[in-house]
Order: C-alpha cells, then sequence, then structure tokens
C-alpha cells in the first residue's frame, strides 16, 4: 500500500477537491470500516444516509450528491474514480523480471527484457513473451504462443500452443487457453476425434476469469475482441467469436461456432447453442437457453429465451394458471346449468 | 489399510457388538462384494433383504433393524459410524514433513514443524502454514497465506495472496482461493478493471471441491463459515459470505455479495443473484434461479424461484395446459350453440 | 505440417480420386480460406453453392454431390474422411520419450520405455506409466494411479491415487480425475466426512475435456465406458457408471451414483440427479434437469425433463396463455350476457 495525500489524489483522479488537502489517504475502505485516514466511496443516496456514522477520514462522491461535512472528493463517475484510486493505493506486487531458476524455458522460446518467468513454469519452443508481462508461477506457455506487453498470468495458467495474446491481457488461475475444441466424426457407432488445428487470439485487454475454459478453433481461431470481460468457469467452445466490449458472467457456456457481439452481456449459468449469433448490445439473462439469433439490443429471458417483456408476461400468467383452470370449472359449471334451465 | 477386530472397531465407533468379536476385519465393501473378512453397511430395509446373499463376515446396522445371521455391530447412526469406520480402515497416506526440495519456499514463510510442503510448489513471501498441515504437491500459496493445522490441501490448488485458512480445512485439486472478483466500473463503452483487494476467509473444517472458485473480495472479505461444504464446479462470487454447516452441490453460482446462511443446503446448478440473502437453514433447489431474498426455512423450486409448493402446483397445470385449452374450445362450442338457439 | 500428394491422400483415407493425383496438399482449410495448395471439405449443399468462389486446389465431398470443376476426394463419408485428413496433416507435436530431469518420479514408479514423462511432473509410488503415453508437463500421477499405452495427458490434469486409464486415453488440461466425492454424515447440525476410498476407471478411447470433474467412488469405482468423450467443465459425482460410445458435452453435471448407459448424449448444462437412470441411446437436451429414469432412447427436455413433444405442446401453450386468459374473460362475459337474458 502507498500513502498518498488527498490533494494528490484528487490530482491524479480529475476530482474535484473539497477541504483539507493534506489530509494523508493510507487506503480506501467501506463506510462502515473505514477510520481517520481512508477514503470512503460514497456510491449513492443509501450510502450517504450512512455517512455521518462513519469514522472516514475523507470522501469519494457525486458531484450531485448534497454537502458533507469532511474532506471529500467529488466527481461525475465516482465508480470509475475509485476503480482508479484502488489501482493507485494498491500497486500490483512487483515481480522480480528474468527468468527464474527452477522455471523450465526452451532454448529458442523469447522472453523480452523486463518480462518475468516465475517458479516452476514451462514455456516451450518458440514461444514469445512481451516486455513487461508476468507469468507469476506455475505456468505452461505452449510452442509458438506468443503473449504482449503488460500480461499478467497467475498460477497454474495453461496456454496451448499456438494461442495468441494481445498487450494487457489478464488470464485467472485455472484458465485453460487452446484446449482442444469438443468435435468428432462418426465410425458407426463410434466416434472419432477431429485434431482440433486451430487456435485461441484474446486481443487487447482481454481477462478471463478463474477456471475458464476457452478452446481452440478446428480450422481457423477462436477470438475474444479487445476489452472483452470473462468471469470464472465459463466455456467457450471451438471457433466462437466475440466482439468487444462484452461481459460475460460466471459458469456462461457457448457452444462451438457462436458468434457474439459488441457491448453484449450474457447473465451467469446462461447457455448459447452452437453457430448462434448474439447481437451488438444485447442482453441475456441470467440461466437463460439461446437456441437462435438475439436480435442487436435485445433483451431475452427464459429457456428457451425469449423478449423480456413476453417472459415476464408468460411467467404471470403462470402463476395465475391455477386461480385460471378454478374459474374456468365455475364458468363450465354455469353453463350447464343453464343448458339445464333451457332444456329443463 | 489397516486391519483391526470387529471388537477393536466397537469398541472406538462406540457400537453395540453382537457375535464374535475376534473376527479381522480388513475392509469395508458394498454387501454384493463383501467377503469373509469384510464389514457391510447395512443402511435400510432394502439392503436388509439382500443380507442372506451377502458373504460379508459382519455387518453394520441400525439397533432397530431385526437380527442377523452373523457377527454385527449395531448402532443409532449407521451413516455416521460408516463414515467413521472408513476413516479408521483408510488413514490418510503418510505425508512426509519438511520441505521437498523442488519445493520453492520464500525466505521469510513459515512452515510449522510437522507441516509437509509437497514437491514443486510454491510458497510465497510471509506466508505460514500450520503443523500437521499438508500440501501435497504442486500447490501455490501466495503471499501472506495463513493456513491453519491439519489442513490437506491436494495437488494444484491455488491460493493468491492473503487468503486466510482456518484447522482441517480440505482443498480438493484445481480449487482457486482468492482470484480477483468479477468487477468493473465503465469509461465510456470501455471497461476499466476495479482491482479486488480483499480477501477470502475460510473457517475451520470448509472442505472445498475440485476446480471450485472463490473469489477474493474488492474491499474486506469473501467468508466461508465453519464447517460448509463446497462440491465440485462451484462459483462463489466476491464478498459473498457463508454460515455454518451449509451445503452447496456441484455448478452452484453465487453472484457477487450474495449472503447464505447457515445450515442451507442449495442443490446442484442453482444459481444466487448478487446482493440477495438466504436465509438459515433454507433449501435451494436443483437449477433453481434465485432473485430476491429467501426466508429462513424456506425450500424454493425454479426459475425464477418459488415456493416449492407453488412451484408444484404451476408444473401441473401447465402438464394439464393443452387440455384445458381443448375443454375451453368445447366449452365455447357448447355457448355459441346456446345463443344461437336463444337467438334463434 | 507434412505435406503429401491429393493421391497419397485418396488412398490413406480410402477415398476416390478425381483428377490430377500429383497436386501437392498443404494443409485442410475453410472454403474461404483455401489456397491452391490446400484441400478443402465441402460438408454439404451449402458449401457446394459456395464452391465456385473458394481458391482451394481440391476439395473433399460426398460422392452424392454434383461434378466439381477441380480435382476432388470422393468419398461416402466426408466428415470422417476430414477427420482422418487432419490426423494425417497435422500429427501431434513428438514428445522426447524419457523422464525429463525435472520430473519428480518415485523410485518404484514403473515407467515404460518410450512413455513421456513431462518438465515438472510428478509419478507418486507405485504408479505405472504404458508405451508411448506422453505426460506433456506439470502432471501429477498419484500413487498406484495405471496408465495405458498410447494416452496423451495435457498440462496441469490430476490423477489422484488409485485412477486406472485404459489405452489411448486423452485427458486436457485442467481435469481432474479421483478426488474425493460429496459425501458426509450428519452428527447433529455437523457434517462428518465420509472418506472415499474407492477408484476411477477410464476405459480405452475416453477422452476428458478441460477442467472436468471426475470424483472418485466412496467405494467401488466410478467408471467411464470405452469411447466416451467428454467435454469442458463437466462434474461427474462418485459411483457414477457411464457406459459406451457416450457423449457429455460441456458443463454437464451428474450427480452422485447415476447411471448413464451407452451411446447416450446429455447436451450442454443438463442435471441428472443422483441415482437416476438414462437408458442407452437416449438423448437430454441442452439445460434439462432429471429427476427420474430416462427410458432408452427416450429424448427428453425441460426441468423437471420431460419427453420432448410433451415438452413443445407445453412450451407452445404456454405461449398462447395470456391470450387463453383473453379469450376466457370473452366467454365470461357472454355466459353472463346470456344469463342475465334468461333471467331478465
Amino acid at each position: 500500500m502507498t500513502i498518498v495525500t488527498l490533494k494528490e489524489l484528487a490530482d491524479r483522479l480529475h476530482c474535484r477537491l473539497e477541504g483539507e488537502g493534506s489530509l494523508p489517504i493510507r487506503d480506501l475502505r467501506p463506510l462502515e470500516a473505514a477510520g481517520p485516514e481512508d477514503l470512503a466511496l460514497v456510491a449513492d443516496a443509501a450510502n450517504f444516509s450512512r455517512l455521518a456514522a462513519s469514522r472516514a477520514g475523507a470522501v469519494l462522491l457525486s458531484e450531485t450528491l448534497p454537502p458533507v461535512d469532511r474532506p471529500a472528493l467529488r466527481v461525475s463517475d465516482p465508480h470509475l474514480a475509485f476503480a482508479r484510486a484502488l489501482a493507485l493505493l494498491h500497486p500490483l506486487p512487483d515481480a522480480l523480471p528474468g527468468v527464474h531458476p527452477t522455471a523450465v524455458v526452451a532454448p529458442d522460446a523469447e522472453v523480452a527484457p523486463g518480462a518475468t518467468v516465475g517458479p516452476l513454469s514451462v514455456v516451450e519452443s518458440g514461444a514469445r513473451i512481451g516486455a513487461d508481462s508476468v507469468l507469476v508461477a506455475q505456468v505452461y506457455v505452449g510452442a509458438g504462443v506468443r503473449i504482449g506487453t503488460g500480461c499478467r498470468i497467475y498460477p497454474q495458467v495453461v496456454l496451448r500452443e499456438g494461442s495468441l495474446l494481445g498487450d494487457r491481457v489478464i488470464l485467472h488461475s485455472g484458465a485453460i487457453i487452446g484446449a482442444d475444441g469438443f468435435g468428432y466424426a462418426r465410425d458407426g457407432a463410434r466416434y472419432v476425434k477431429i485434431p482440433q488445428v486451430g487456435r485461441v487470439v484474446l486481443e487487447d485487454d482481454v481477462e478471463i476469469g478463474a477456471n475458464t475454459a476457452i478452446d481452440r478453433a478446428t480450422l481457423g481461431e477462436t477470438r475474444i475482441g479487445r476489452g472483452t470481460k470473462i468471469d470464472n468457469l465459463v466455456q467457450v467452445g471451438h471457433n466462437v467469436t466475440i466482439g468487444e466490449d462484452t461481459v460475460i458472467v460466471s459458469q456462461v457456456g457457448l457452444s462451438g461456432s457462436a458468434r457474439i457481439g459488441s457491448r453484449v452481456t450474457l447473465a451467469g449459468q446462461a447457455g448459447i447453442v452452437d453457430h448462434v449469433t448474439v447481437g451488438d448490445g444485447a442482453i441475456v439473462g441470467a440461466q437463460a437457453g439461446v437456441p437462435k439469433d438475439v436480435p442487436p439490443g435485445a433483451v431475452v429471458l427464459g429457456a428457451p429465451a425469449i423478449p423480456h417483456l413476453e417472459f415476464k408476461r408468460q411467467l404471470a400468467a403462470l402463476a395465475r394458471l391455477p386461480e385460471l383452470r378454478k374459474a374456468f370449472r365455475a364458468l363450465e359449471t354455469r353453463l350447464t346449468a343453464l343448458e339445464t334451465r333451457i332444456d329443463g
């Protein structure tokens, strides 16, 4: 942790300073836990109401919230400033550049000056690791893999042969990049493996969560676009393509050759059927099952997924279905009574 | 495997011995597979009916079942005695205490006497490993991690920096403890990473399954309470808290800041939305999707999850919906006929 | 990559050669990407219509498709020939037989001549690795594990003690074979671990995907039958048995003691409840939840899963439920009007 003054923070985060700028700031903490040398985020009106009870030395809040009783940083987007303040106060631990003596690096692999290959890692023939990239420990880098600059690869990540990473890519522990896609031909009742000889491309600023699997393509590429963020335990099948700035939440499954656009959100545990296209800016709800194309900007829910308003209408109708059945029986009785009277 | 007599087992498991106590017991096996030196569990009446055909030398069964034709251990809870008998007959393999010469341990890490750091493990600066804890092999222990006593960490587990483990914690292979939570601020269309600077706390007697991911908190803690058992491939998001003696079955997903009580059961593939509270003793069914708080003791099913009786009523109504539509058409026809007669 | 002539490919794939056989073939590529020395698969009529625009030097296609304007390989099953052609043109990288100096191998483990134990792997006491099997790197092989011949174990796979693998088994990175099953007895509110002392058996030609977990049995075996293919992130609980030539797609969950037949297909994210039997040749749809036995050959969908035709009928009825409610209200109004006229 680094200690800075509130004034320094204001300058570096482009916030407007209210009050005493010489206050030393040790950390960012939640309102309830913050002390006199901590900055606390006041994210919204609910937070604001709890401010009086907080011991926080200073607060970070929106320009639109009322005056406060202590030094403050004012900014139009406090969440963004919060992210940047955390990065300033908690810089990543320094990695010792160079190749750890216990790492096994092929003679023809290239490790750029300033890059780190941590203990017990394996770097195979022809791999190239860019400047300032860090393989923390126990990483596997297959033959011919190329890693850009400023990447961070956490312990026990596997990059199978030929994978291509841009700059500033982050891979969390247990992520498996470039394992074989799931493809077989039939030979009578038996399955014959279709060799998976394509590769995976992760563009700049992609982040991949723990224990997520991104399969290599059968032929060609599985490609994740710039700035896309993928959570833990996600499955990305072979030949999938994903656009830029898309967010994929934990445990989502993308079957082979699915095409996901840019600025899409796929919520937790959703599943996308193979060869389906999800258009730019679409939102797929949690646990949705998507069997056919989703237009750009659409919001879908359910399994099979349908437009969210339709889903909610069906859900409401289903909730009242037992009552409808009852009302139907009553109507039937009334009609029978009427028929009897007329016939009787 | 250890060999003991039936009498010794009776004494150590606090069972009542029926018949010959000098019988040597080599193993616990299923009724069908057991031989003359094996003990077999007779769990219930269905098992009991298959006992005559079994070659088992002795049986373990409830006090409430009828007399049997061979030596027996009687006890009020035979499942619990079965668990304890297995532990006696199959003690964990001895681990050679000390640090394996191929492990990479920081000079300022502390490995207690009696603890084992297995081959090709990495223990970073400031980490502390308690007495009788075993890192089997290829484990990663990040900076400042603290591991209590009597823990067992299977091969290829990752403990990211600052994680805190109580005593007797068991972590299965592929478990990732303390990877970054999934948090971003927006900067226009782009996402900016919110550094995840909190930690993970696993209290005493927690067990975590293979390839499960427990994310570190953004600020503060992700905490799993004493005695809670988590199966394989489960996702626990940042800042989640889980109480004591809770059971979470495979492939469940808990979104950020979910609060799960004590003695809760979450069945397989269920998903809990962020910030939702599940009360003590509640049961969430398999594949349920929980978008809002669940009261203590409630049993919910479906996606979105509703009380289980309501779910079953809706399900039954849905099954009969095609028939209701047909009955509706018939009623419509009868009404039209009646209208025609009256008007005609 | 190997270069062969079209004639050589025809001979080795048992295809009928049309046109010039001396054409050198460098690679198999999609129609759009193929050049004059590439072979392209024309899988169906849709592909065929795009053939004219392709620069592919030669094509692989069905005997039943019309004549083409360039050299061709004709065969009854072009997908199967495609799989075999890829294997010819992209042989697996050679592994250097023998034990890498950084591997940690117990003195009494047996590594057959021709087998490879890659860097930073651990092979425990009594393990046996058959001829031509390759442990690529950083693999863990527990005590007493037996691996047949011609297996390929990718980096960072864990095989816990006692696991038994047939021949030609492929395990992808992050797969955990033989972790403890999820079993506990109750001791009041607390859970007591039931030691899991059985094993996992993977028969010949099984392939297991990245980050998939196959739990060892409590007693006895968890068994995956010959030729069965399992995708990434699948959970197979303790004591599950799976037949031959079955396909299990990503993120499926099989609870303990489930029995899956031969030639079954379980689509993505489906879940099978414990002790349930799925009969030979059955198909379980994506995201289905299977709470009870599925007969051989059945096709089921939904959660809880029902026969697929019934599911589709219910789904259609649900979609028209809001309209049915409306029609019901109209009918009610007409009946009330009729009652009023008769009474009036």
